[in-house]
């Protein structure tokens, strides 16, 4: 098959100008004479790109200098562990938007108090709770939230109030989408996979202050955002070629894109070109509150499962791929992270057109 | 730089047939229409990768149907915790023969009875303790080895005694060198960073048993084996990409090299070379004993450190790079994994000669 669009949820899509820089320097790096997989972490070939990489994402997020930039592993599902094993000493306010914060409260049950402050369950996740500080539970350390669902296409437009508690957000599916305020938020983390770069790096953005109030007795230096920062991210092999598709991930963001603010535009017109039309279209629905929708992951439905299933295959021969929905949710889903160029996306309304002028 | 000889231990220099095929998949894998990166893990295409690297791994290691292969994050550094959080119930022996047992140690202590049953730690770890088994606590679980220390250029030509126990053992740096009998095992992992591919996906050898004895309340689903096993590796997003150059380096190893049996007389035929070369030679010494030595990291002195740095400098204006000891052992060590061709060993031993004949 020719070069597709790809919807794919995560891994996602990635900038074509990055997957080229990497095909061209994969047997010669920097002219280093070898590939980045070959450069000893510790050399300072590898230092450079890691170094380059944090300088950039501290430039495009504009990150405070109080806070650390981490490259971990284990993807968001291990920071639903090792959240708690570090920061839930009282207790941890979680609110529950679907799948990422139902797999974020089984994990932190485990270990500690956790007290859901408000959830939307009830409505098959298809808005963000509205809370207040009267809805948490005063003794905790934290509210912790998912800032973009994935599944469901929903999304905070307004942080929730937390005061006297540190603010925890997984950003996996949003990080660099938008500009934000990071000082908004003691900690950050992200799995690269959906906008920032190949699946195994995961990033942390981390207060410094948040180490003095972790547990004591972390089962291991693995485990302890602690040892990432004591040791600049090395205290074991990194997953060093994914470090380096995240810095040409951000490469292409700052000089390519032109940053963050440029980058919401893009996002803000494709998400806007796919609501107009889902919305005016007799055929489409998508169920989010208009308020709550996700800018990058669009799910819709005809209402009748086997015309989704059809306009599933319909769309594949055409090169329009992994377009088909979480089976929670049914129907369609458009992941339209930041590599989704915006021809990407007319080339799905037409084709959702001539389908809704055919099947309709 | 042009293309250089890389004796780094790790991320180490990879099969130039794996990079070149890398580059040219980039953009496209398998008629896919897109990278490997930007590829689901629940699409068919990734299944098939992944499903094709754990065939040609069974294939090559000759791996019984009673035990399970596993893709996982963090390196070997969070296998030293997730061995004791799943299998130390009674304790474990640990045999220490330098840094990685010493970090493996240090965990398992965190997390229940660690008795040391033998140590090299006197003689800088230059051999491998024999044991037998009244050297072991008769109450542990397992006795745990690394087979092939990287450091110290050490490696167990026999398996210790463990009558009663399982075996588990750190074969990151030995992982496919040579034939094994798996069924010696009752555990095997290794990273892939040294002989099987990229940083940031190690491989889990498990005999299926094992889990009908693990600990119970394990601290989080992603330090849980059986999480792995019920989720053919798929519980969250694997390290996509790291799994497809594992596969591409199994693949060189069975259609290119031919097999174990014939990587292993390349290796035995390159290690041999080098430590002809020292041993007869009246600059160069190797402190390990002879029978205890390993095929894949030999280290090296000139017993002048000011020497042993102006080799490293003048080896790599040579092109022959991350060449230098580790701190511990001090003057240089060329780690000569699989993706060494003969010819990095004769480029070395013809720089040596040199080296010996201007300044000894």
């Amino acid at each position: 098959m020719s070069k597709v669009y790809n919807f794919s949820a995560g891994p996602a899509c990635m900038p074509e100008w990055v997957l080229q820089k990497a095909a061209d320097e994969m047997l010669n790096a920097n002219q280093s004479g070898m590939s980045v997989m070959e450069m000893s972490h510790r050399s300072s070939d590898f230092e450079k790109i890691l170094g380059d990489a944090k300088d950039r994402l501290r430039r495009l997020m504009n990150i405070p200098e109080d806070y650390e930039i981490l490259f971990l592993q284990g993807g968001g599902s291990l920071q639903f562990s090792m959240v708690p094993m570090n920061f839930n000493k009282n207790g941890a306010d979680i609110i529950n938007t679907g799948q990422w914060t139902k797999k974020a409260i089984a994990e932190t049950k485990k270990l500690g108090k956790t007290h859901i402050a408000a959830s939307s369950a009830d409505d098959n996740f298809t808005f963000i709770p509205k809370i207040t500080q009267d809805d948490l539970d005063p003794d905790t350390d934290y509210v912790y939230i998912c800032e973009n669902n994935t599944i469901y296409g929903t999304k905070y437009k307004n942080l929730p109030p937390h005061e006297g508690k540190r603010l925890i957000a997984d950003l996996s599916s949003c990080i660099c989408t938008e500009p934000i305020n990071v000082a908004d938020y003691d900690m950050i983390f992200a799995g690269a996979q959906k906008n920032l770069g190949p699946a195994g790096v995961t990033i942390v953005i981390l207060k410094k202050d948040m180490l003095e109030q972790q547990n004591e007795n972390i089962p291991s230096a693995m485990l302890d955002y602690k040892t990432y920062v004591d040791n600049n991210s090395m205290y074991n092999t990194p997953p060093t070629y994914g470090i380096y598709m995240v810095g040409l991930t951000l490469e292409w963001l700052e000089d390519v894109i032109g940053g963050l603010e440029e980058m919401e535009k893009i996002n803000h017109k494709k998400a806007n070109m796919l609501y107009d039309y889902i919305d005016q279209s007799k055929l489409y629905s998508n169920p989010v509150n208009p308020q709550d929708r996700s800018y990058v992951n669009i799910p819709f439905v005809t209402g009748n499962p086997d015309l989704d299933k059809k306009f599933v295959a319909e769309a594949k021969e055409r090169g329009l791929v992994n377009i088909k929905g979480h089976r929670t949710v049914g129907g369609m889903r458009a992941s339209i992270y930041n590599a989704m160029p915006v021809e990407g996306v007319e080339a799905l309304i037409d084709f959702m057109k001539e389908f809704e002028e055919k099947y309709a």
